[in-house]
């Protein structure tokens, strides 16, 4: 199917149902500033989290087939939901590429660094649905017990910039208090726009409590297989991300600057 | 285009991008229980309002195509972003039948009301983005003020169940509180979802404002125009709603039942 022979120079794919994979294109910036970055976010189709699995496999193909054109070196699955229930297709579609989705990433970070073998795990409604944190932490380690939360207002409440409202907290709070008594030593933020709240979270939660963000132990496992496979890209110019998106509303600009941190690059539009 | 004869016992079909329509199909079961309803509702696209307008009028025409496909008499646009956006889309599709949308009769019944001439507006960022309420009223009474504020945490709150929550009051009131000192007499509820906090949003704002449901408005349009045309269904029989969904998510179960105050009947599954 596909062979384009890839280069260190070639770019890392990285899709998101949204704006939401912005965290992890942030990440692998922080850590890998050349690596050339192609983003993919479905703004169409957003979200995935409550759409049914059938629909969510066949977003999670066309989103590898538009990457597939820029023939990156490795594809990054930004998107929970994806992660738990299609990275079979991505692997499928994308050929001999390296895969990493921000589930595994994370489930591998979160047990490495569990004493107590207590992890609990929020995301949304699909990604809590589905078991796939829970799954993924016990295959690495069957003796650890996860806990696992819905937040289906996380991601409007970030959206909205409401990162330290005190409703954001009431809310987090009534959210959070499944843990209570829980035990966890981790808590695994299991959805991209989950980092944004971060501080917010960290207020509510018992503070001996580590937080895992799955962008970022998405962003480490993508330089370790770049690193061993020989792929890193050893330029030192700082390249700007492409940006790809199915739909660009208004809210995508003032989203890209909550998230990123930075204004806007020129942005091409995709037909899905 | 279409040359199907339609009678009073032909069905109205009603469409939303999601379930926020059924606030629609509420409305006009209680007023006309005879009446046959086809409802799609375009739950794999959902939400339309924070999409762009090239994508929004492309939605609404798939919409009016699948209900055109039942031969309705009358269609009835839930979806307020698609009624300030694309009802010219939805009219050129649909022929010579009479097609009503939430937002003009809501923006009609509104002047009606609103004697001191100023009138507040709630809905999506979209909505609220295209002024079509402020538009719509103003074309009936140009001297009617017209005060607006998106409030983007109301369908997932409303989703979520929080009708009654600390946090909604929280956030319900700082959204609001955009109409003090504004001396409106009235507030359009310019989203179909919003009547699901209707109890919430009214022990926030002054009790001598006059709420407007704008789904109950378009309930009464679509009587009298049935009415005035000879089209009422006369049948003494009650008639349960006919459900197309374009994907079905579990929630959609939940949310069914949240919207309507009665167990979902079955639905058909829709590709668009």
């Amino acid at each position: 199917m596909h062979h384009h022979k890839t280069t260190p120079d070639s770019p890392i794919g990285i899709f998101d149902s949204g704006v939401g994979g912005l965290t992890v294109v942030r990440a692998i910036q922080a850590i890998l500033p050349a690596e050339r970055i192609i983003y993919f976010g479905d703004t169409a189709r957003v979200p995935y989290g409550s759409k049914s699995q059938v629909t969510i496999r066949k977003y999670a193909q066309d989103d590898t087939a538009i990457l597939m054109r820029y023939h990156p070196k490795m594809i990054i699955v930004a998107c929970n939901t994806v992660s738990a229930l299609a990275l079979d297709i991505v692997r499928k579609t994308s050929g001999s590429i390296p895969v990493i989705g921000v589930l595994e990433a994370g489930a591998e970070l979160a047990v490495s660094m569990s004493k107590g073998k207590r992890i609990g795990v929020i995301g949304t409604q699909a990604t809590v649905c589905s078991n796939a944190y829970a799954c993924a932490i016990n295959e690495l380690d069957p003796d650890i017990e996860v806990h696992s939360k819905a937040c289906p207002l996380f991601v409007p409440l970030a959206e909205e910039g409401f990162t330290d409202h005190p409703a954001a907290r009431l809310i987090a709070e009534e959210y959070l208090r499944e843990f209570d008594g829980r035990h966890i030593d981790t808590l695994v933020l299991g959805c991209t726009h989950y980092p944004i709240l971060r501080g917010m979270i960290e207020k509510t939660i018992d503070p001996g409590i580590r937080i895992i963000d799955s962008a970022e132990a998405v962003a480490r496992r993508a330089k370790e297989l770049l690193k061993d496979s020989g792929m890193l890209n050893e330029s030192t110019a700082t390249a700007t991300p492409h940006l790809l998106v199915s739909d660009l509303p208004q809210k995508f600009i003032m989203l890209y600057r909550l998230f990123m941190g930075a204004e806007m690059p020129d942005v091409e539009l995709i037909d899905v």
